[in-house]
């Protein structure tokens, strides 16, 4: 079926590229990439980004080659497509509960070095299981909750039970803390985001201290995301760091305050082309929400002052046309930042990448989908 | 890549679907297409269901078998999947535009019946030209504005005019009138539905009529939705319907109002797993935004009373329990009905089919991802 093709071949014009159509401005990406670099070194922490952002190998072996320990994932399925891609070292950020899914996970560990959190001792417990059936070790990090109340057990003495139960199971190696704060990444006042992570750090702080008065160390404490990890890095406990979006921004981050410190470039786009124009205030283009994300907020269309993107259906987007503005002729290409770069990307099964008005590559998304 | 792998295989009992997973009940889906061939007997209008909310042939050739007469969709790639998979009666309720992807449409139209709608003059001039590339005539329909401000030309006139440029333009046939009116769907009262269609059909009688004073017939008029169908089905000017969420029905839709009318029963569900339970009044599931679409409110969990979905992110859901509600084990699988069916649908590869507790057919979602 055509979702399988590729919107564009390599070298062709980007007017060419087939709407709607995830594009990469690969100049871009690579300038956030390095930018990252720059941002963390001296730190102390190593960077391990997520790859729940861009679900592409051909990103992640960038951002290795870049300097990155390896990747963040959120699901087995997609630490699956980034092992068989060649991927040596994935971080699962969150719990794998049941057993198929830890059979699976235990498996992957035969090929690459996993690491998984865990937030429950029955969980430890069924890990390590698997580990021992797959004749593997799997690291195990205890996730903590810092403030956003999703997963991950109190700070303090809750972790530390949960510290030595994974010490107590045979096939599990205690590899550190998980204290990612996702709530705070959007706060858009850096004084804002700054707290949170104040916060965070204090908390991981003190279960850290905890430990090592019952001579636990912590390898690791990981966490952070783009909108934070100046923050986290910065501190005197984090040393990995998570960040996914910064390679490719969108809206929700762009909305952020940045204040001095480095700002990431918008790299991502959807380009959709103008179907209809019935009056001089509205257009409408082949772009909608299953194209672009909506979960938060709109997409954004650059490069066209006056131009308004104000409501998505399925497979149409209405583009409020300001009165000073110059009308878009019928077919005529726009490109869209996305409100939010993951669910987006998750769309599509094609990333083409573009460097001055040319299609340089076209990048399989092999992980799109992989929700299980 | 493990996307590419159905959840569950054949036979399997309802426990084993590796989640997050989208499940259909058979038995509900053939009772809600059932309905809906009775509900639309007698009225003398011909069902045309819409598949951008299933994408999935296996469901298009049910609705065939029930009585349909073809399909709608709504992107070229789309159709190609359907006619790719024996259907043979496209209606493309959407403009196509720019010389890509009318080539693409003419070249299907070797293959079936295909109609497309049309707004725009420079339009009717670009199809007729690739029909005669392709050696094929196509249907062509006006979309008229009937009050939903997307795409569209002015009922009366302008849809005048442009009939004449179709019947003017050598390898394309006029069809009749596409009268659409998308946004009356969700109003919650079936008073305000009604008042909207009525206005609807008001517009698509005047242009029905001007065109009749020029001896000019409408072979077809279609438009509807499953919010609305049953006030076109009983107007004098429709004569085709397009109603496609039916099949499915979903969180927004269940929130209408339905008064007196045939009532579509809940027949599709995401599947989900707690992977967390931090507290007695909340715990975390394994469906986030990637698993179930929230551009039309969140997913609600059924068949379990006291819990309520109440955050998505990424791949995680938080889900609140009330004071008196049996908390769920780690593990345990909660039923989601998703906020909107449709760009949930597009999220999966595989429909899982269920009846009375197993596992009887997984079908593929062949046009998932086909935006284009």
């Amino acid at each position: 079926m055509l979702a399988g093709i590729p919107p564009a071949t390599i070298g062709a014009s980007i007017a060419e590229i087939d709407t709607p159509a995830l594009v990469l401005d690969l100049d871009a990406f690579e300038r956030n990439v390095a930018t990252m670099t720059t941002a963390v070194r001296g730190s102390g922490a190593r960077l391990r980004p997520h790859a729940k952002s861009h679900k592409c190998p051909e990103i992640a072996k960038r951002q290795i080659k870049a300097g990155a320990i390896g990747i963040c994932c959120q699901k087995v399925s997609e630490a699956e497509a980034f092992v068989d891609a060649g991927i040596r070292d994935v971080l699962v950020t969150n719990e794998i509960v049941g057993a198929a899914k830890v059979r699976r996970l235990a498996h992957l560990a035969r090929r690459a070095r996993i690491a998984v959190c865990v937030d429950d001792a029955r969980n430890v417990a069924e890990l390590s299981a698997a580990a021992n059936e797959a004749g593997v070790v799997i690291d195990a990090l205890v996730e903590i909750n810092v403030g956003a109340n999703r997963c991950g057990v109190e700070p303090g003495e809750p972790a530390l039970a949960l510290v030595r139960a994974i010490k107590a199971a045979p096939f599990l190696r205690y590899a550190g803390i998980h204290a990612y704060q996702g709530s705070a990444q959007h706060l858009r006042a850096v004084a804002d985001r700054r707290a949170a992570i104040d916060r965070a750090s204090a908390a991981a702080r003190k279960t850290k201290e905890l430990l090592a008065h019952y001579r636990i160390p912590c390898e690791t404490i990981t966490g952070a995301g783009t909108g934070s990890f100046m923050f986290e890095a910065a501190s005197d406990v984090y040393n990995e760091l998570q960040p996914g979006s910064y390679i490719f921004m969108d809206a929700d981050y762009n909305a952020n305050a940045w204040d001095g410190f480095p700002r990431f470039e918008q790299s991502l786009f959807v380009f959709t082309s103008v179907m209809s124009t019935p009056t001089r205030d509205r257009i409408v283009v082949d772009a909608g929400l299953k194209a672009s994300s909506t979960d938060s907020g709109l997409p954004v269309v650059t490069g066209w002052p006056g131009l308004e993107y104000t409501k998505a259906s399925d497979e149409h987007g209405v583009v409020r046309v300001a009165d000073t503005a110059r009308l878009p002729a019928l077919g005529e290409q726009l490109r869209l930042i996305p409100g939010h770069c993951d669910p987006t990307v998750n769309l599509y099964d094609w990333m083409v990448c573009v460097r001055k008005e040319r299609v340089e590559a076209v990048w399989p998304i092999s992980a799109r989908g992989a929700v299980r």
